[in-house]
């Protein structure tokens, strides 16, 4: 057997291998992708799409001068072993190896960081723009897949870059399907240009018939010379792209290393944006993951003879696996009950809810501020809408939260899945900023469990509420200890654990097992330990909290989310007002502001001159 | 003069106007709608273009069973009108009034809430799903302007619309601009049907030709019948619409009620989405706004004659105008400067910088998500772009913000117009969530200035560094005072103002000139008052903190945003670790935390139970 990967130990190698073996190269870039990730998990079926695809895109490069921005990101495992970077697929995603994502960190051949959907064209277009402008003349690719192109950022991108004159090659990884299946219009659109084979054929036989067509009078020629632009526009496959301004090439086949390189290399000579639509097969070259892309979309270590996973036996129950039960139930006994989800029915559970109820079940696609917002339409229109989505995506409606869902106060449930560390997806995955950016938000309530029981409890609780609330649950083995502690949920109430003097720990949802372990070690050394199971991070529990600095002398908030803004904070600042320097808070308070003057409206709430030093006083007055 | 305003006093009072009276009700809205904004001042333009477009609705309506959602909304006044709030104009965005937007507080007539772009879409699919899926009948309306379509969740709407089989009717009100101009593919495709004008002619000349042509063989006849579909399809204009999946209508003349009327009634049949495209006049029927209506989207109190403002004589300095200026002179200087507007170049002071570099200016469209990625590329490919947006706009791009540009620490300026206090917009525009969404932000420096000077100097400073940065500043007069305090800008460094010894004013940005007058207040009752111009929210200056609680009693934050994750909060849970019962916080560090096991990754950052248990010995060692 040849070792051509042998031969690529860095940038711009692969150009050194000879055309006749670009097959046998690729061929060698599965076999080493199926074994790495076979031992250590990690993207496989989107990697084995885009073999020959990353292969003609570096032939056309030159690195690190030209620019590649990876949709996503999970797909740029080709690039990284191009880029010299073979080694490091032995400690893949794990704590010190190489991140299964693009990371500037790493390499001067990863253009920008990525990990969410859709961004690329934007990042593209930056980068071109920043080339015109510095007057280099590099190339600039962004590679996406069909089912980034259902995020409205990539729009907004392709409607932008449709303007600016500035070249940069967008290549539409056409798989027919995102991670899951590919849904709506868009795709509708795709399906479309792929079925019509025979386009060049017909084309060319619409063009002999016009050319026969008889002489009529002269207004009618010119129109049919228009006329002619028009069939020419229709028959040309993109021809939506090609309305907004984007020219197109293709569909052409993805796993053709040579044609691609004829493509790239003849849309890099346009003074535009070029989409160039290319159509791979996920999975390609390994059965089992060309049998079910979607199971071998994200992989733990598998067997490569059947696909099978290397860790067998009993499977750790998972707080998705209760989600999945409880959501199907729950609908069954009100009717209110709707599921959205962002282009995740498996990921995030929803599939069952699916299959029971199917005008009930809405995959939107990769959009998750559409995602929210038709919640809130739902919701105002007499439903229940439950948004399930994994806490690092739910970031990316952040303003449909606040501005369409609380503003009106509206029965939307949110079912963070994935929140707190995620472990190997790194940097971009991990869920530990949804407690910041939600604990400020009006009207919202934000819950987190302790353990399976008390999930399905919330999820009910939650479902019975006519506000937002949002429930915060992480990933992986859910924790099935602590049964016996069955207060029922109650609004903004905590639930005390063990009750002792000296330090009270006060545990938010997946640090409530932690907490426990905690207490244990404190006892052993003599330490007298409270524990709180918080349950509801807002609005916070006042009582509880007036409780635990009256019986203990340390308070220690525990979550899995950063210090800043989180619960942690806020239990600091309302110790703050306990003893010490007295803090005397000035700022609005957390609710919506309705309309009025400027002057007015800072007089109301406290924030004029006379207000503020009145408040003052009153505190001064007090520490005297 | 006929009063048929005087006959509208509820909803679906309209319906007792005859269609002979349809043209005159309009004219009276029209003279109604100057002579109330020209006193209480308002969004014009938009509202005057809208009037037989709202009557048209109104007719097919029956309210306020069927639902409207008005995108952006504030072109809601004829509909206010129409359902009974006449009165409410005489007090029309003033505290107590009507809002200048929908509101469901103020009318169930009001679907739901909107105030940002883009969204309507979204949320009347939300309403028509919940009509179906409760076996109602109502009709639901989207009314969006052209504008709205350059935001990406338009598009992910459509893209979902086209695949859920509801009726529902968007109704794209077309006036060849947004507020500012309108750019991008999406415009360049409107505009395209727009001037097709002969559209229906000609398809009937070329199905003359079809029929006409000379028999050949069968192949190509069965084709060429699929070529007229092809043709067909072509020559109705809004085949993008109809590729994706959409029943288009249109153009139709926004200006006649009946052929509205006649176009909203047959698309109510539909079963599916329809997208009724209808072209209307901004500022119709008053000739000023008519002329001008950029000038006439909001207004201040003026004179009806010729739209002259009411309040002359000399202009209070804008933050904004000093960034109109620093910008180009700055970009003068350093040719890396770029500057990025999502469709408010006015409005942000961008218009100098776009006259004098419209190479290096780029208005996006209404498009935060996107103008933020794009800007994370333009850093990323060496430049350093300037995103101005208002607050409440920002914090749609919350994602992009973090993930784009704050992961990879990317040299890129926010300049936060609007922050704070808004006033007569109300609720949904008012920019006090900023701060509490952008400190908890890896790698973000945040500032506001305490004057014109200290904004220049910020602004100068900002584009001097190679990290993420953003300036809040409210909108309005710009303070000039304080002019002698010129303490040079230094990253994470406050500026004493007035150095007491019993109270010291912790003040944020407009909150200075405040904190000032308080000074002069309580210094007045006899107590000793310090001022600390805050400068940098973020990173907290901790040695300033120290020296204010070691030198004095009470600590007052003062900012102009909400309690929750701000200024105040942060200061509030710094002050805890000085003194009283000792708060010992266990969160992750204020960073992004890279991939590895959950486990390890708990360990390295201080979450597993050995970790939380040392970390709490140590606090209740010290308390000892």
């Amino acid at each position: 057997m040849s070792d051509l990967l042998g031969k690529i130990n860095g940038p711009n190698d692969i150009k050194n291998i000879a055309a006749k073996d670009y097959d046998a190269l690729a061929r060698e870039i599965r076999r080493f992708l199926v074994q790495k990730i076979s031992r250590t998990g990690g993207h496989l079926a989107s990697n084995l799409g885009v073999v020959e695809l990353t292969m003609a895109i570096h032939l056309c490069c030159s690195l690190p001068e030209d620019k590649i921005v990876w949709d996503v990101g999970h797909q740029c495992y080709t690039h990284k072993l191009l880029t010299g970077r073979k080694e490091g697929f032995d400690h893949l995603r794990q704590y010190g190896g190489i991140s299964g994502f693009p990371k500037r960190a790493e390499s001067a051949c990863d253009a920008v960081d990525t990990g969410h959907s859709s961004t690329s064209i934007s990042a593209a277009l930056g980068l071109a723009k920043a080339r015109d402008i510095r007057g280099e003349t590099h190339k600039v690719f962004a590679v996406l897949g069909d089912g980034a192109l259902s995020g409205g950022m990539a729009y907004e991108a392709l409607n932008n870059a449709a303007r600016l004159k500035s070249n940069f090659i967008i290549v539409l990884n056409d798989n027919q399907m995102s991670i899951s299946k590919n849904v709506g219009g868009m795709s509708r659109y795709l399906g479309k240009i792929r079925t019509n084979t025979n386009y060049t054929g017909l084309k060319e036989d619409v063009e002999k018939v016009l050319q026969k067509m008889p002489r009529i009078g002269s207004a009618l020629t010119s129109r049919i010379r228009g006329i002619k632009d028009v069939i020419k526009r229709v028959l040309i496959p993109g021809m939506l792209f090609e309305d907004m301004g984007i020219t197109y090439i293709g569909p052409i086949d993805g796993h053709d290393v040579r044609q691609m390189v004829s493509a790239f290399e003849s849309a890099a000579k346009s003074r535009r944006a070029v989409l160039v639509h290319v159509s791979t097969q996920k999975g390609k070259g390994y059965p089992p993951a060309q049998a079910d892309p979607s199971a071998f979309h994200g992989v733990a270590p598998f067997h490569i003879k059947d696909g099978t996973e290397r860790r067998q036996g009993d499977k750790a129950l998972t707080y998705t696996e209760v989600f999945s039960r409880v959501m199907v139930e729950s609908a069954g006994e009100n009717e209110k009950i709707t599921a959205i989800s962002a282009a995740m029915p498996q990921g995030t559970g929803l599939s069952a809810f699916a299959m029971e109820y199917p005008g009930r079940f809405f995959d939107v696609g990769i959009a998750e501020e559409h995602a929210v917002t038709f919640a809130a339409g739902m919701a105002a229109g007499g439903l229940h809408p439950v948004v399930a989505l994994y806490s690092t995506f739910l970031q990316r409606s952040y303003d449909q939260i606040l501005h369409d869902v609380c503003l009106d106060s509206l029965p939307v449930t949110f079912a963070i899945d994935r929140a707190g560390l995620v472990g190997s997806d790194g940097e971009t995955h991990q869920g530990i900023f949804d407690l910041s950016f939600l604990l400020h938000m009006p009207n919202m309530t934000v819950m987190a469990p302790k353990n399976t029981w008390e999930f399905e409890e919330m999820l009910k609780f939650s479902l019975s509420q006519d506000t937002p609330t949002a429930i915060r649950y992480p990933r992986g083995r859910a924790y099935q200890g602590l049964l016996e502690y069955r207060e029922p949920i109650v609004q903004g109430k905590s639930e005390w654990l063990f009750q002792g003097e000296e330090i009270v720990l006060l545990a938010v949802g997946s640090m409530v097992e932690t907490a426990v372990e905690v207490r244990g070690i404190l006892e052993e050394l003599g330490h007298s330990v409270s524990v709180v199971n918080v349950r509801f991070v807002k609005p916070l529990d006042k009582e509880m909290l007036q409780k635990a600095v009256e019986h203990h002398s340390v308070v220690v908030p525990i979550e899995e989310g950063v210090q800043s803004g989180g619960f942690g904070e806020a239990v600091k600042a309302w110790c703050q007002d306990q003893k010490g320097v007295r803090v005397c808070q000035v700022a609005l308070p957390n609710q919506f502001i309705e309309h009025g003057s400027v002057d007015l409206l800072k007089k109301k709430y406290g924030l004029d001159a006379e207000s503020i030093a009145e408040k003052v006083i009153q505190i001064v007055d007090c520490s005297h």
